[in-house]
């Protein structure tokens, strides 16, 4: 429908009302993307019906994913809205900010999102990992309980703020720095060097592995890759242990000496 | 309770679960002064209670007013806001600029308020006439249902973003996120890399080494690496070629299988 916006995420959301609410408030900014990760089964009822207070379109028109990775696979740009403090290096921005750097990267023909987390605990650390961004509402410290809808509501505010102004142009492609990767093209490196690392034993440690798998990707993720930087990780990697592989199994030796040993 | 702030004035409100939501928005904000004109009787039952969320005092604090004009005697200035033209010279201000007008006459000790009016119908205007100003959202021309706490939520916001001044620069090393890598613990990364990267064959191409070092080095350079995420990435390397050395060293064999091959 309508001009390029980011995507609303609800990552596992629980009270169908709150979607509702959610997408009243994302069509009074002009949002229209609304994505789902795991809802609870029939939560599109009349609650949420009645809370949407005629945006039933987006209700309808929401995409269910199974994971947080599938819902963002498309994107290119993904904020993570979250209150806590997650110990992640990765820049932080307030929404006012963030709708700058949404406008030029959709201006940019980038498919961005914004990652909400369910209403009682917020994004675990691994969605919030999937993110480029944090976004951090500065409101009162002592009394941050903001309600879904009203987060979301919030976030959106400033993204309608933000195109009142004069757009600025945002040329990625000048520079030579290439189309930015999707964040599925992302995830397809991950797997690869994380398998790889399963491999060689680097992850051994069973109660360490989830933390240190988030730690990984979120400094792959922070790098803002592009598509041919990827490409060029595969490689390294693959190369990287290809070697091992070669010089293990029996007759593959092609006869090179290993330079460094 | 704390700093002066606005005043945030429902006229007739219709729904207590609304007077509910809007207290928990005005704390949200740092707003506390909330005040009813002729609410609906038993306004402040179990739903008012249960949508503030923890915001109980300011409904046990709300004072009641019979009228508009009762409800505005103490203050100096006074917004009404409304989405419809009211056929009334008057100034109309977005939230951004009225905000800062509130805050440059709370800073000149004047007592200051802002009129929202009953849910479906907004505010009169006889209510009107008695503000300064109009405030006008700028939303969706062609949604613009806003729910009562939510334009609360998003005058309070701009009320608060205006007393945050400018934006803070985010610190990485507060807050447990780490030291940043000094530029020798980057180029110590660097040097490793390579020098696996020349062992497995990956840089074997001479003419494009130099640019594809930097390529390289470009990458990690841009992640604005930690002194750990440095440590980590060495581990890695380190293991993700060491198995292959084992696997080539005579007699070196450990006995553990390459799990994934």
């Amino acid at each position: 429908m309508s001009e390029p916006a980011p995507a609303i995420i609800l990552v596992r959301p629980q009270l169908s009302q709150n979607i509702g609410t959610t997408a009243r408030a994302m069509l009074n900014c002009g949002l229209t993307d609304l994505r789902l990760v795991a809802p609870r089964d029939g939560w599109l009822d009349e609650r949420a019906l009645a809370a949407c207070s005629g945006a039933d379109a987006l209700l309808h028109g929401a995409r269910i994913f199974a994971t947080t990775s599938e819902a963002v696979a498309d994107l290119t740009r993904v904020w993570a809205t979250t209150g806590r403090n997650r110990y992640m290096t990765k820049a932080v921005q307030t929404p006012r900010v963030a709708a700058l750097d949404m406008r030029e990267s959709v201006a940019a023909g980038m498919g961005v999102g914004v990652l909400f987390g369910p209403e009682r605990t917020g994004l675990e650390n691994d969605d919030v990992v999937l993110a480029d961004t944090v976004l951090n509402v500065p409101l009162n410290p002592d009394y941050c309980s903001l309600n879904l809808a009203q987060a979301v509501l919030l976030i959106g505010y400033e993204w309608f703020q933000a195109g009142q102004g004069e757009p600025k142009a945002f040329d990625m492609s000048k520079g030579g720095w290439g189309r930015p990767a999707t964040k599925e093209e992302l995830l397809n490196l991950f797997t690869h060097l994380e398998r790889e690392l399963d491999a060689c034993g680097f992850l051994r440690h069973q109660e360490k592995r989830p933390s240190m798998v988030r730690n990984i990707r979120n400094m792959f993720q922070r790098a803002g890759l592009t598509a041919q930087e990827i490409r060029t990780l595969h490689g390294m990697i693959t190369e990287l242990v290809t070697r091992r592989r070669r010089d293990v199994e029996p007759g593959s030796d092609d006869g090179r000496k290993l330079e460094d040993q």
